[in-house]
């Protein structure tokens, strides 16, 4: 089925999978005239990539990009980037004892009642490998939002029962590039991996929230009513693997408030109009006001534990039990930033198009 | 800026506004040979109603719909069904002060920076009553989603700190139309309504959690890896006016939790594949997995208040007051329930067909 | 099935049938701030409206159209326009007899394979009524492109046999307002509306050709590789019932032509750059060059014919005879000279958003 | 612009250049379990490729195809196909002469006009290298109609003046194998093939005609009333560089023709309706009616042609000479027979899903 494709005027169609020749992107709608490199794309793929620390997996994946297409003379010609990391040689050996017996948590056993098979291997499509496609797609949105300033931090604010105390924001980047959380509290950061590193010992794994700030959207974007700016976001969030919850500003605090709490107020300062608080998280009726946009997503445990688990054999229609082997991280949050950096910068390129802020054939 | 249509093969294009002759929806993809009639849009159309208890506004609008295509010798016949319902001429002369004043919380500011101006009466297409479109497009798809017995239900689980316990299902449908707030704790029910009238009294207004369950859903749904089922649904749900946050199964509290407390492990059950909980809310990897899909949302007060606020003129560019006037819903969340069923059904509608569970052309 | 909607940033969705309660367009994408009255519909509507000469149908079609949205003070605020004709109460019951005997050279066959019925009252959806659609669509897209001084000329150059001269572009428009045929020849013109008087009278009806040209189109419209400007503009003209044959520029002469006779040479004019020839029709790999847009459509004639015809009985599975009463256009050409521009004007709105020459939010 | 995708369920998204690193496509939405090999698309990228015969260019181009993503286990898996032809390392020094010199009858100028740029080396993506991925789609949409016994067959019925005789259906596909022309009619192959080797020797070329028969199409296939079946062929079709026009069935001829003539009466046949002529094209009211789809493309000549020809310079604003050096095809006629066959597939295979014909998941 047809669903590989994001985006209206800034268009990214990925493919791939985690045991297939080669997993990328196609970015269709860029501008002519940007320029871009591989390194701009490998810089952002090298942040998503696991190994990098002692809490992700040590599965090591060099990810190495290769451009295929859409680059003339070192800028963007206006036909469509094609962006391919090739699978190194893997032996999908161990996976074979999971062969029909679909893996709690995992897409498995949906993918195989709609697709009449699914690919044992690590999930195949459904693994989070096929998240180097947004990535692509965001590194190169990413580069377009530069041209207006825009900024897009992703951090961690929680794991587990550990939450994050609030800094600020001119700390924040600072902050996370110094611990392997991508926490910006520091003291939070540390204790997060200790529990990272145990259950990580223990053959299990846990939650978190991913928190995603954008700075300098102006005011304008996003369309009334179904293609909403906060719609289009919650909808690229909730599509990456292992997020079960997305929020806005306030999120799911504004059910326990009143509106005269809930409202953000205007003013005037130097001639531009803001609002004295963000409760709304800088999207009002689906248009965005100028301010940051804020937004939180809750991000599951990694499905994949070693402890023994419960499922079924589909072939004999009977119950078993399932012990999944290999290195899987324990806490995803810190690799889930990059890709909720580039969801967003994706659909803000998009909108930012859709809208005329940026011309759709030549900067 | 064309972003008034949802869906892929069945869709809705509404249109209309508060304040102009009609709104409505056209519903493109609805196979031949449905029985539908005007009664079965106007029974959906009248539970969004608003003026039906003493919590909603008292504003009397009758709203009654008109087909004006799609049907023939009572069935759908393959073509676009249009359904409209004409404003009635209203005084929007108490709107006049409001011009040029943009009110907090509402969708103002950002339309003006959009569109070059705002409908400062009522809102205009950012209010309320264009989800008059919304559950017209869902009144044909819970017809179309009768055919394979899946049935929505929306509640209200939470108004400001007022908590519901949870009900077993068989009594959710029962009571909640047994009082005006549609939630299922009959205690918990009429705390919300002595809050909600008490904030109407004090031109106050509260927010609240909206729960939608879905049953029957067939394993399958949903088009990895951006047409997820859960990614469609969290956009049209966070689509809605009001709603700041939307999570599916345990949701934000599954960023708490271990891999070993989220997985739902699979067991076998008359042949039949289930898990033993619901962890996940029907849907792993995008994918509906055959059981019930449950989803919440975070719906903020209705920023329409009646105390004073402070806001700017977008003439003069200073500060200044605005008080706004009006009867309005002190608590959207009873009337929100319509137009969340309303929007999972089309969602819902169309990824059925998309995967052929109902064929595109004839039923 | 859901293909009701044409367009991207400026989209057309059409409803309605030739015996349905209304018919008519939702017109979303149109920037806000254009000036936009019904009476602006009206006019283009009223050209398309049959029974204002002796050869075309005798049908009293009154045709006036509503807005139901979309204009706030007399502008386009941004939001969906819709506007509808309501059909007048006309009597179905002569088409009784055509129950399950599809017309030759009508949709009636293909419809019923495809919906399991079909409208046998004139078509249903098939009926050459739904341009009213185009038509709606087509009027404010006129308005859109008024504002780039681009202009669009459709006119009869061939009916039957009767081939018109080629006339001098400033004679054209002029020309083609004298006649009914709408034919800038008007010599050919006076034939034409003999032989079509002619067959009228033996039940008969004819075919011919229809050329458009639309002036000042800026260069660099078009997207390749699929959304090529000429592939766009065939698709909506090949669309219109009856039409099995569209060309651009030298079109199906260009096959007989050497490399040297075919190519258009630039030069450069004023500080402007243009060809000496134009057989390419204005349209360059897909991409507009800035030089008049020309194409041609084939028209088959109507098939409506009184000719006794033979046919199948489709209860009985066996063959048989029908003979169509009812008054029909003997020849559709001078009404689908509207329709051509309107789908013209369509494709080019868009195209231009698309492209950045109009903003989509504002003008 | 995001231009470079076609189809709505079975979704086609190309890209590459004439000079770049590789051309391909991603094929998104073909069910699962379809049996595809590497070999499936290289035998169609065969009959596309040029160098194999002396009317065609003597540019070596091999164009082996490499499977990216999409195939497990010797089967599609529902997720996206991808291929790709990698270029070799192309002396492109020979372009620089043509710098800032539009070509005559090219894309040139409209690209720069576009995009502000265009690639001198040979078109870029304007070249007609870019119909790889048409045939690589079409590869896998064609395997996907030999599940349904559905069968394209394009041939060449004319170059220049010559005209090939009408040729039994059953000897097209025999004889079209035995010349270099691709034309049935082997007499009139002879001649057409005697011409272009002369063209070709005065640096010239010539136009030419392509005809496409479908065979075994169901009724019932194409969405009124913009996504009619011909609508969507005229779109590919006219898509194809070098072509400039479209018909179906009678085509242009209609415009000559009575009604009596034109209307094909249906009859049944061993219960089964047919019709007696199929001037229509087996396409009625936008909807096939199972007979065969036959449609005709003019194929201007090629526009590279090694005569001098006046043209402007760009960076002076100033009239200029321009001598294309290099190896073309003089008659393209021959190679677009594969890309007229690969982009008829992609319609119909998205058709047939749409409509149904064909799971969307899976076969």
């Amino acid at each position: 089925m047809s669903g590989n494709t994001t985006g209206k005027m800034f268009k990214i169609t990925t493919f791939g999978s985690s045991h297939g020749t080669a997993l990328g992107a196609v970015v269709d709608g860029c501008p002519a005239g940007l320029k871009l490199s591989k390194e701009d794309i490998q810089v952002e793929l090298d942040k998503r990539r696991p190994g990098t620390s002692k809490i992700t997996t040590s599965r090591g994946e060099t990810d190495e990009v290769q451009i295929l297409s859409g680059i003339f003379e070192g800028k963007t010609d206006g036909t469509p980037i094609t962006a391919a990391v090739y699978n190194r040689d893997m032996d999908s050996s161990a996976y074979k004892a999971l062969r029909n017996k679909p893996r709690p948590g995992h897409a498995d056993y949906g993918w195989i009642s709609k697709y009449g098979h699914y690919d044992y291997r690590g999930g195949g499509r459904a693994s989070g490998r096929t998240t180097i496609g947004h990535v692509i797609g965001g590194a190169v949105a990413k580069k377009l939002l530069e041209k207006l300033n825009i900024k897009i931090i992703a951090h961690v604010t929680k794991v587990g029962s550990i939450e994050a105390q609030k800094v600020e924001l001119t700390e924040i980047e600072k902050n996370i590039k110094n611990n392997s959380v991508r926490c910006a509290d520091l003291e939070a950061a540390a204790k997060m991996e200790e529990l990272i590193l145990d259950l990580k010992q223990k053959g299990d794994s846990v939650g978190g929230i991913v928190e995603t700030i954008v700075l300098n959207v102006p005011a304008g974007l996003g369309e009334p009513v179904f293609d909403k700016l906060d719609a289009d976001i919650a909808k690229v969030l909730m599509g990456i693997g292992s997020v079960k919850g997305v929020e806005i500003g306030a999120g799911f605090e504004a059910a326990g408030l009143k509106g005269s709490q809930m409202n953000d107020e205007f003013y005037v300062d130097n001639n531009k109009i803001k609002t004295k608080t963000n409760k709304s998280g800088g999207i009002l009726g689906g248009i965005s006001d100028g301010m940051p946009i804020v937004t939180r997503m809750a991000v599951k445990p990694t499905p994949s534990i070693s402890k023994v688990q419960e499922t079924v054999d589909l072939e004999k229609m009977d119950d078993t039990e399932i012990e999944i082997k290999g290195r899987h991280d324990p806490c995803i949050c810190p690799r889930v930033t990059s890709v909720a950096e580039s969801s967003i910068a994706v659909v803000l390129a998009d909108h930012l198009i859709r809208a005329g802020f940026i011309n759709s054939c030549k900067l």
